[in-house]
């Protein structure tokens, strides 16, 4: 019997934050059960968060997948031992575990896209100063050097020229029981970085969006364009053909982002992965005919998947970070709702810190440019 | 201080139907704290439902009231009594009970229209057969006859040749504190039923939606084509004119719908009004930048008001209804998402029985037969 063949599909959410919080407008849309489980009280989906615990813990991930027909994540650092246990216990897990690793282990990423035949940066995973330093030298002096876990929103990233200013990740990572490798890439000459999401089921059926640009500052995502202004129309194709290898390569169900280079001599390599909805897919709430969020629905719950169509031709998301001074984001509704009554304004309900994602603004529109400008302005409105 | 200002709003809504719940995902995207007194365990809006009870006990809406910053409705039931008390108190309640009594009395409403000038039905309070029959042979031989209070989805409404025809509801309304009066109406002769709705916030801002067509089987709502394919320009701007003056002219806070005739001569008269989200709407949730659930909430927070505008030439709802024999929606979803990828599906969550509203499918497109007949499909797909 397929979800759904008694009238009652329950979704299980591992992790309260802004991801799980969007999944639960299309869920009540759809007539979805969603359920979170939130590391703590007063999370961004505390609407939805039935359960509060630690999701490292066993037992209360165990307890929750009880109350749920299929798990799925707002995050991907619930440990493999736990994934593989649910599985064995008969619960539709996805992302499934032997997927999920690729997300979680960026070495075991590049590996896997090697072996798919991806196109991606030089890269080389080191354990000593020395080997590094090698590859530093052999790719123009300078080199991008990860963690290959806990990397996250620039963390666990470092541009470096000598091996020496990494010392303290493998002295930390000798310690390591996993062996203690850095993942070392090539600084890559681009043009702009892409982001291309891709939906795929337990079925195999696939549907992808738009690629779209993200425009990062000091390493966090500030800015969406959708579709991506890329330099040809070829560029689209080649993003939306290695979208769906890396989604069926790795055998992701949900949505999968893959994050790539579009590169000064008209390539695309892929920089990384996420397996979830992801912070380049936020303008498809409306700027899609499907969004993220009840395509990532459908498919963990093994549903057709929707129409990927954008619903204007340019939509444009501009994330609100907390700044120092200002209270949460209803504070300034009077003023920004007045003066920017076409824009989509989402908060997440958190308090403010700084640099903290706390809500973001999505115009749609004719044009890139116009819509740009507006969503610009209501997320300063913010600040 | 205004709602908002210390980066909290707590709308509470009193009922929980589809109305309630479709106010959650724009509450959830708004950042807008939102609480639902349910009549009982399991309905529609259970997701928000903090609170079960009976909405004609007061000292359970006074409960409920001290929970939240401001409360609106699912329905217009609620007691005067119980609304006035609560303005007493201190609660901002929206709309106000001097507002919803004309939602809650057609009497009422009848009179109140007439004092503002706006076009209806040829109409009479009238209190025993005898004066009934005259209106009805003053008439063409048939009238339209409507109870005050509780009409609901066609029920409280006859078409009657002959005054006994509504003899029981004579009889029970003798016994009618409110002294016994029904409502009768000449039986218009109309092109088409339009529906109006119009936002207004306590400091008067108001916004209209283009006027939608509803059509109507079996006295229930079946579809609604948004914008009307009106006869001539000149209704657009006469329906969204009586629009304003009615919300304005019965001080409305939050939604109002206002039913109309289009006439074969041409004219727009008004027939109901419902102080709330609208089932003529709920095409806006897809069809119009800012939906008449988010508008609502916005309205009732004494927040500024949206664009309204369309997000594309053409958006048809149908509503699907329980028949005898098909479980929940969901049931017939791997069926229905797979061959209607672009429908927008919503299920409200309710065990289906004959004739119950259990969902909408909504389509947005570039013509209203495309996205008709698409809509038409999908939801009979359900059937």
């Amino acid at each position: 019997m397929a979800l759904g063949d008694n009238g009652s599909i329950r979704i299980g959410v591992i992790g309260g934050g802004q991801l799980a919080r969007m999944m639960v407008p299309p869920a009540i849309h759809l007539g979805l059960e969603i359920s979170v489980l939130a590391e703590t009280e007063g999370m961004s989906a505390k609407r939805a968060a039935d359960q509060v615990g630690d999701y490292r813990d066993p037992e209360t991930v165990y307890a929750f997948a009880e109350t749920v027909d299929v798990v799925t994540f707002d995050h991907e650092h619930v440990p493999q031992e736990i994934l593989t246990e649910l599985e064995r216990r008969g619960v539709p897990v996805h992302p499934k575990p032997h997927a999920l690793q690729f997300a979680q282990d960026k070495i075991l990423m590049r590996e896997k896209l090697a072996e798919l035949g991806v196109p991606v940066p030089q890269w080389a995973a080191v354990e000593d100063e020395a080997s590094l330093q090698e590859f530093i030298d052999a790719n123009g002096g300078r080199a991008v050097v990860k963690t290959a876990r806990g990397g996250y929103d620039g963390k666990g990233v470092r541009v470096v020229s000598n091996a020496d200013e990494v010392r303290d990740w493998f002295t930390a990572l000798a310690e390591d029981a996993r062996g203690g490798f850095l993942l070392v890439e090539e600084l890559v000459d681009f043009t702009r970085e892409l982001s291309q999401l891709v939906a795929r089921r337990p079925s195999g059926e696939m549907r992808h969006w738009p690629v779209v640009e993200t425009i990062q500052r000091d390493g966090v995502c500030a800015e969406v364009l959708a579709p991506a202004p890329v330099s040809n129309e070829a560029i689209l194709d080649e993003a939306a053909r290695i979208g769906e290898a890396v989604a069926s390569g790795v055998d992701v169900t949900g949505v999968l982002a893959v994050e790539m280079f579009e590169t000064t001599d008209g390539r695309v390599l892929v920089n990384e992965l996420a397996m979830r909805p992801h912070n380049s897919g936020h303008f498809s709430i409306e700027g899609s005919v499907t969004s993220q969020f009840e395509q990532h629905l459908r498919a963990v719950a093994d549903l057709p998947l929707g129409d990927t169509s954008m619903t204007a031709p340019a939509a444009v998301m501009v994330n609100v970070l907390g700044g120092p001074e200002e209270g949460p984001m209803p504070v300034r509704y009077q003023k920004v709702l007045a003066e920017y009554p076409s824009a989509k304004i989402h908060s997440y309900g958190k308090q403010p810190r700084p640099g903290r994602k706390v809500g973001h603004v999505t115009v749609v529109g004719d044009s890139l440019e116009e819509a740009r400008a507006e969503a610009q302005a209501a997320a300063n409105a913010f600040g």
